[in-house]
This record gives structure tokens, sequence and C-alpha cells, in this order.
């Protein structure tokens, strides 16, 4: 990678020299060669006098294809479209792939996806609506209207005579996709098949009619799904009534599957992951606070109730001493119990005699890890404090505090699930918290019922 | 998707029907209709007796098709494998893709592996052996060989019969990839532009001679950025010498993908995810203690510390009432920070000015925070306890105790990276447990000095 950075480098301060000289066609041949994602990134390096002499030298279809590879969600692009030609920028919009130009509409004010729109021919124009109308993270919200039909009829010659013709514009001709005289998707072939047909084979003879589909509202971590299992590069996308209305490309998978990771990570972690490189500490503090706020205001609950064991805790401050321990190691307990149920979650559903099972299953693992966590404690704080009852009080504490976090840590998101709610927001940081509410509970209960034997007056 | 599930449960009871009254040729033609994928989930549902009918129906390619779309460490492999007849076996793994046979080698015994590789033509198993030396997180451990060369000098036309002929066996058709007479990479076309190429077109006059390679030593998180990057449905590797040796495909990719985002969210989580649904309870907890025994130990040290100040808190007892507030808010601010920081390190190379640049944001930011946060603090515990001094107390003690954790957050991982460890080894669990030390000792240090104030005898 080193060596292609360099050369990338090398290039970049050639193409700066080409436009500093205004030296149009050499920079016209060594612009365009490059990769799309390489004259993106030559892109966004420029500054804005710069920019504008690129606009002058580039068509708006030249632009189209590297503006297609910038991350749809960077801050930057609602100006760089503002400083464009209003027609340049439609053309450019309408020349990316469907897919895109959407994305990045839906990052816009609607006055100015109106104005973009509005210089677009109608059809273009009402395409791109149509897209914009689906939730973002469902198979509507990612596929692109670029793709490739056929009639069932039409022979391999005459497909491959029009797939030239499209290989330009549309996403992927790596899959054709073939409609019945009713216009209903029959079959898929891809065209490493459809070169091996004969020139006069039709294509329902040997298109395969065992077609994958994911419907147009199916959630996006479900499409990924159909990618991981089928390896697909594309699949297509009916609506209700079993139309083909778009298809799904890997490229747009590999941008969920980064989506959901970040989701579920975030979830766990409690900090939004939007914090960006560029955001400063103060709107980093803005974005972690609303958590660290809501949490705090959770522990202090937990404050009270040790609060309502003051008497206790005056008699016995040895008590004080291992709150910490019991909170801390029940709370990773519990964070553990979360992650592994996230991500069973993420990708399966689980019904309700699944549902106890996994309950069962993490009551039992929370018991065994709270026996072996309580007798190692119990051990620990035996022979440091000569004090064998204290330690089967905090053991047995541990035992039972570690066997709720694990239960807590399952049954959340398991319960968020079934109501329809995204599991990973039930975040590690809010299983401790709430964890350390159970633990102190159960710790002073116990302490309370025992306390006679193990203080030593 | 319900519907493609129900579809498929329908075909499947079909082909059970066929096997048990052995309709040979019904199954065959059912079977084979189907997506490899849908044939392995049909096999992985049969029992020992069914799948020996199977065996002895299918051709060894027939099964290699199907078994390449078998996760590769699916634990029932070694078993599925040795059921069958080695020289079965053995010509059904060289059938499969190389990479593919090569990620289910690397999980058996090493005399397994000879025996199979004893089958099977000299050259196959040379090749076979060549992948499984290198490591299994690098390129070279993900590549396939099964791609497609041609020399510069060929014609279009020349170039897609032959791929014709590749069709069947290649990995992907998709590029091809063009060798000069000394065998080195010179460019790279895609079957879209090879389409459009005449006849008689040279490869080297319209191939892509702006080529990304990753190394064959790279590690597959950045095989995985450069697709993302680039959007390429394959990458050529090369090795020192930049001759071309492999290919990594998508679909390889997108396991590569999730294996770095599980392993990221399991360090967050503590737990290792290699738990699957089938682990039971014993299994499961066998699998999640040595990471809390491990917690366990560094929070006796926090008891330890807390008992040195028995004094204080035997005087004080209200202080053991905000213990686990102050611990618990620390911990979830540091928990946030670790996986700002974990996920930057996880996508880009953090240089020294940049590592103090980072430690001073993050320094800033968990001052705001934990100001914002001793602030409210102070507040609550002021109302509640009638007692602004305590409450400043805890908030002063919240404030640092933030700052700290927020610190430790990011430059553990970051220390970690610079070491050449895997930064997402550094725990969300272990970070609060380290930080409930930290905490500790700030919150009864400034309790300390400032006791004789808050204490209303």
């Amino acid at each position: 990678m080193d060596e292609n950075e360099k050369r990338l480098q090398d290039k970049f301060s050639q193409l700066k020299g080409y436009l500093d000289e205004g030296d149009k066609k050499r920079f016209r041949k060594t612009y365009l060669d490059m990769h799309f994602y390489d004259q993106s990134t030559f892109y966004l390096t420029l500054n804005k006098p710069e920019r504008m002499t690129l606009y002058s030298i580039l068509e708006p279809d030249e632009m189209g294809d590297m503006f297609d590879t910038i991350e749809d969600d960077d801050p930057k692009i609602p100006e760089l479209l503002k400083e464009m030609d209003l027609n340049y920028a439609s053309k450019m919009l309408n020349d990316m792939y469907d897919d895109n130009a959407a994305d990045v509409l839906e990052h816009l004010d609607k006055v100015d996806v109106d104005r973009f729109l509005g210089q677009m021919p109608r059809n273009d124009a009402n395409n791109l609506r149509g897209l914009l109308h689906y939730d973002t993270e469902t198979a509507g919200g990612i596929m692109t209207t670029d793709y490739v039909e056929f009639h069932e009829e039409e022979t391999a010659a005459e497909a491959i005579r029009a797939l030239k013709k499209f290989a330009k514009t549309a996403e992927t001709i790596y899959y054709i996709y073939i409609l019945d005289h009713h216009d209903d998707l029959v079959g898929v072939m891809s065209l490493r098949d459809l070169i091996l047909l004969e020139d006069n084979d039709t294509l329902s003879e040997k298109m395969n009619s065992d077609i994958i589909t994911v419907n147009v509202d199916a959630e996006q971590a479900e499409v990924a799904q159909v990618f991981r299992d089928y390896e697909f590069l594309a699949v297509p996308v009916v609506d209700h009534s079993n139309k083909l209305v778009g298809i799904v490309t890997v490229d747009d998978v590999i941008e969920v599957i980064d989506d959901e990771a970040q989701q579920d990570y975030s979830g766990l972690a409690g900090v939004s992951m939007d914090e960006t490189n560029n955001d400063g500490p103060f709107k980093a503090a803005s974005k972690r606070l609303p958590w660290l706020i809501t949490l705090l205001l959770l522990s202090m609950i937990t404050a009270t109730l040790i609060n309502h064991y003051e008497n206790l805790l005056a008699e016995a401050s040895i008590l004080a001493v291992f709150i910490s321990t019991i909170t801390g190691t029940a709370g990773n307990a519990g964070t553990q119990s979360l992650a592994v149920a996230v991500r069973r979650l993420a990708v399966e559903e689980i019904n309700r005699h699944e549902f106890l099972k996994l309950l069962v299953k993490e009551l039992i693992t929370g018991f065994v890890t709270g026996l072996v966590t309580g007798v190692a404690v119990l051990l620990l704080v035996g022979i440091w404090k000569h004090n064998f009852v204290l330690g089967m009080v905090i053991g047995m504490a541990m035992c039972a505090a570690i066997t709720v976090a694990n239960l807590a840590g399952s049954f959340i998101p398991m319960l968020m699930s079934s109501f329809g709610f995204d599991p990973a927001v039930a975040s590690g940081p809010f299983i401790s918290t709430l964890s350390d509410l159970t633990s102190v509970l159960i710790y002073f209960s116990i302490a309370g019922v025992f306390m006679q034997y193990f203080i030593k007056v």
C-alpha cells in the first residue's frame, strides 16, 4: 500500500502543476486515467479556486463518475454542490448512479433538492424522487434502478449487443434480469453464463428461475445477510406485487455491513459513532454527555439505595470496601451476556420458545460464572481479612449479582428486539449501571442478614 | 424473505422424499437447480445415512460447488470429510475454489491434510500447500489462485474465447489480469470493458495500467479498506517482486469485514465471540470466566485501596454512598473514549504527532464532560443531602475521575497500537475496572482533604 500511496502523491503533485499552469489537455489525460476513487481523493485536496478550475475542465458526467465514490455523508458535499453552477451540478447528479445521487440528495435541504431536481428531465427527477421516498435503511433506500432487464424471448446475441450499450450507464452488467410479458421478474442470468450461450439461445431457456429477491421494504441488515449467504454481486429488489423495482449491488452492501457493525459497536459503548475526526473536544463532549448524564441519574438511584443502608455501613464500614468489586464484576458479566445476545439477535430472529431457552441458558451460565467468581472472592477476602464469614457474604452476593446481571444482559436486548426496537441500543454502560443497582441491593440485603456473624467487635 | 424461506422448506421436503424413495434422477434435477448455498443448507439438515446416499448420487465436483458455500469454521466439517470416501473427498476438495479448500484444510489435523493432499495431482496439492502457508489474516490467507490471466499481445476475441473456457473454474471472470513477457502484471481489464472492444483490439491497447494491488503479506483489514475505497469486485495480490500470485474476491472481503467487526465488538465487551449458539452454559461460562477472574483480581486492588481509607469511611460513611456513582460514571466515560479511539485506529494509522493531538483532544473532552457531569452531581447531592460541600467534593472527584478515565480510554489503545498490538484487545470492561481504581483513589484523596468541612457533627 505504501508504494501505491507514494505513486498517488507523485501523481497528485503532477496534476496540481498542470492545474496551476492551466495545461488542460495534460491534466485531463492524467486525471481521467486515474481510478474514480483516486480522482475524488485528489478533488477533496483542492481549495476553492482550484476546484472552480476543475469544473471548467471536466464535463458533468466525468465529475459524476468521481462524485459516485465520495462518501454520501461527507459534510463538505452541500458546500461543494453550491459552489458549482446549478445546471452543471444537476447534470452531474443526474449522471451519477441514481442510488448514489439519492444518497447525496438525502443530506441536503429540501429547497436545494428541489432546485437540483427542477433542472433535470422530468423522468430522471421523478426516478430520484421515488428513491428518496424509501427509508434509508431498507432495500429501497440502498437500491439502484440502473440495472439491465430483458424480455425472456430475447436471444443471447441480442442481449450481449444491448449490454454493450448499457455498459456505460448500468451500475452492473454482471447480472441481467429477465421479465415475462406481464413484466414480472421470471429469471436472472449472470454475464458469466450469458457469454457461454449460443447466439440463438433464448434467455428463457437458460436463465435461472430460482430467483432470490429481497422486498423493497426489507431491512438493510436482512439484505446484507442474503449477500453473505449466497455470495451474490447484486440482488433484485421487488415490490409487493413482485415487480422488479431495482437492484442492490455488493459495494453498497459493504457500506451496510460497516454501518450495522458501527451501530452495534456504538450501542455497546454508549457513544454515538458519528463523532468524526474533525469534531473538536466540545462537539465530542456534547455528543457524549446525554448518555453520561442519563446514566448518572440512574446511578443516583443506586446511591439512594446505598444511602438507605447507611446505618449498616456505619456499623460495618468494611462493607464499603467491596462495593466496587461486586458492582464492577457483575457489570462485566452483564456486558458479556449483552454482547452475546446482541450479536445473536443481529443474525437471527428469536421466537418465544428460543427466547425462554436462551434465558435459561444465560441463567445457568450466570450461575456457573457467579459460583466460580464467588468462590474465588470468598477465598481472597477470607484469607486477606481472616474473616471467612465476610468472604462468604461477599461471595454469595457476587454469585447472585452476576446471575442477575447475566439474565438482564440477555433479557433486555431480547425484550427490545421482540418489541421491534434495535437491541443494540441496550448499551453496555446501561446494563452495567443498571446492574450496579441490583448488585448493591443484593449485596446489602445479604450483608444485613449475616451482619452479626462477620462483625468482629 | 419469509416467502423465500417457505419455498425452500417445500423444496427440502420434496428432496427428502426423492432421497428416501431413491429417485436419483428427480433428486438430481431438483437439487442441482438450487443455489449452491441452498444446496449446502439442505445438506447440513441431513443425517448420516442420508448424506451417504447423497455422496453416491452427486459427483465430487457437484459436491464441491456446494461445499464452497459452507462456512469454513463450521465444526461439523472434519466429521463430514471423514465419512466420505478418501478419494471422493480429495476430488471434492480439489474441485472447490482453492481459497475455500485451503480454508477448510486449515481447520483439519496435519495428518488429515496430508491424506487428502496425497490423493491429489501433485500440482494441485502443491498449490494448496502454498496457500496454507500464508497467515490466515493476510491477503495471502484469503486469496484464490483461480483467476484468469492473459498476455498483453492477445486480442479481445482471443481473450473472450479463452474466458468461456475458464468460466467454469475461475472464481471470477469479471476481471482479467494482463502480464508482459516477463510475466509481470502490467494491466487489469474488467469484462465490462472487454466486451466493448473490437475483436482485433489487443489487450495492451485498452487495459487499465494504473493497477491497485495488495501485497501478499498485507493485513486483511488493509485489503478490506481497498475494496471499500475503490469498490472493486476483486483485487490482484502480488509478491515482493511484484509478480501476480492470486486475487482476493469481494465475497471473501465481506467475511473479513464481519470478522474484524466481530473482533472489535468482542474486545469492547470482554468476551470471546467464538461462543456459538450450540455452546451449552458450561462451555459458555468457561469462555467468559478467564476475563471475569482477571478483572476480579484487578478490582481487588481497588478494594485494598478503599480498605486503606477505612478510617475515613468509618468517620464519614456517607462517602460510601457515592462510590458506585463515581466509579460507574467514570467507567462509562472511559468506555466511550475507548470506543472512539479503537474505531479510529481500525481505519487509520496514527503517527506520534497525531497521537499527542488526540490525547490533548481527549483530555479536553474528558474535562468538559467531567465538568458538566460534576456540576450536575454537585447540585443533585447538594440539594438531596443539604450539603453543598459534600456535593462539591463529589463533583470535583467526578470531574477528575472522568478526565483520567477519558485519557486512559484513548491512551491505552493508542499505546497498544503503536507497539503493534491490536488495540481492540483493550476491552471496555478492562478500562472500566481500571478506571474504578483511579476513580476511588481520586475520590478518597479529595474527600480526605475536605473532610472536616462536610462532616456535620
